[in-house]
């Protein structure tokens, strides 16, 4: 048998436990192979990244009930990192139990408060079962299959199920079909940027930019002015007070385009001779959100 | 004696349990006599405001860490309510536990999974003591003084210590000091308006509008020229894809200046030209966000 050179997997981390749906976004974002290495907390995975013991990081940054995640946003400020891609997860949250446990014998379901309080009609249309609080949603799928407390199901998503071999019961059992959750996949500022193809569409590829002017009035308008005299079309843009510094603001820009067209380039030298500080977080390849 | 007509108290409502962060937003509003409303979910909040039920509600649209909470921007579109005030709330965690209960004899400590992770450092620095999970701060507060398990702790905010007769034992126990959140006043449709002073400074007020655009191109520039045009300055731009519309976004406007200045009026009736949707969301004195 000859000697082959093993094909190292792809590590990416991501914060929460095994079933989280930052783990389904991972294996979106890069494939079923992946190695997906969950961490406690979002800083964790950042530290993982830049310290070269992952090759990309999985992180949250918006959701459409629950607006953008700014805690992240300052991670992409503190650490040396560049965005490489973005993805969307619908959260859906499925209803499981052990094998065996019919639905009439359920009287008790553990999940995180925030998805328990996603699926508030089911509760009210099943009076009979009451709400457990788990401190992670994939982990009460994990516990009610390894502790199998009497009656007990959970409320995780489909590949927690799949992870712990639970069975399930009800799929989408979430009051608001419309819960999304925008991810962005992050790599090292030193590691190759995504490549371009020449055949690419210039809206196929975002640029997400942050600045921060000193005072929002005209300033804002002037620089957003840098894309729309260019014809450069945003697709986010949100600002946010700097607490400590009440009269400054950072803005948050995606645009379309890749950084390398001549009008993306002119866009932002100018944006940077108005802003007091302009950072490039990345360009990729503009996914579905 | 004479008979005295009873003053009625005003009656505001706020999503969680007596001691939330909420109830603090609500006393900080409409001082201290006023009767403040625990309901379990947002949309409670505001079918009891609608349905006359209550004066106010008092409702937390964004934080300085988690971002805007677009749901209530969405309730604030399909509820007949207006604006009628803001503030902000610096979320400030700390331990508490029965009186007599020292530091050193603390096992374990119960709160919100939100708060238990704002407080990781405080974790790390007393691995003696194990983190548990309960539905609410303020009601993990509650709890530790009602059922009185061995040891145990709570996290919460002061005035849950207050109302539940705990001991603060350390305060402002969280990871960052930067955790801020900003609550609405909100009043229905029909009730007048907050009353404004002939020697108010224009900027002593602000307007909060949400509008659609059916593309972002120059469209959002063209939108915010309508104020800039005007001198009239943002203090809140947010931009939201509407899912399902993936072409089409809701933006959110805070804007320095009161409805009536002629130049507002004028700036309202240009963007309306421009816009598919707008809506006033309101016109209220300008709180310290």
């Amino acid at each position: 048998m000859a000697l082959r050179k093993m094909k190292t997997r792809i590590r990416a981390g991501f914060q929460g436990e095994f079933g989280a749906f930052s783990q389904e976004a991972t294996v979106k974002l890069l494939g079923p192979s992946v190695e997906a290495v969950p961490f406690p907390r979002f800083t964790d995975v950042f530290d993982a990244l830049v310290a070269g013991n992952l090759d990309y990081a999985v992180i949250p940054m918006e959701n459409t009930l629950h607006g953008s995640v700014y805690e992240n946003y300052d991670n992409l400020l503190r650490y040396e990192c560049r965005i490489h891609g973005e993805t969307t997860i619908r959260i859906c949250h499925n209803l499981m139990a052990p094998p065996g446990l019919s639905f009439a014998k359920i009287t008790h379901v553990y999940s995180h408060p925030v998805a328990l309080n996603q699926c508030l009609d089911f509760f009210r249309d099943n009076p009979q079962i009451s709400k457990e609080i788990h401190y992670d949603t994939a982990g009460s799928a994990r516990m009610v299959m390894t502790d199998r407390p009497e009656g007990a199901a959970a409320i995780a998503s489909a590949s927690a199920a799949e992870i712990y071999g639970a069975r399930i019961l009800k799929r989408g059992i979430e009051d608001d079909r419309q819960n999304f959750t925008r991810f962005f996949l992050l790599a090292r500022g030193d590691q190759a940027a995504p490549a371009r193809s020449p055949k690419d569409r210039k809206t196929a590829w975002k640029t997400s930019i942050v600045f921060s002017v000193a005072n929002q009035s005209g300033s804002l308008f002037r620089s957003i002015a840098a894309f729309a005299l260019r014809d450069l079309s945003l697709t986010k843009i949100s600002s946010r007070p700097l607490r400590g510094k009440p009269f400054d603001y950072l803005f948050y820009l995606d645009v379309l385009g890749h950084l390398e067209d001549p009008a993306m380039a002119n866009a932002l030298r100018h944006l940077d001779e108005l802003a007091d500080m302009m950072k490039v977080l990345g360009c990729y390849p503009k996914g579905d959100w």
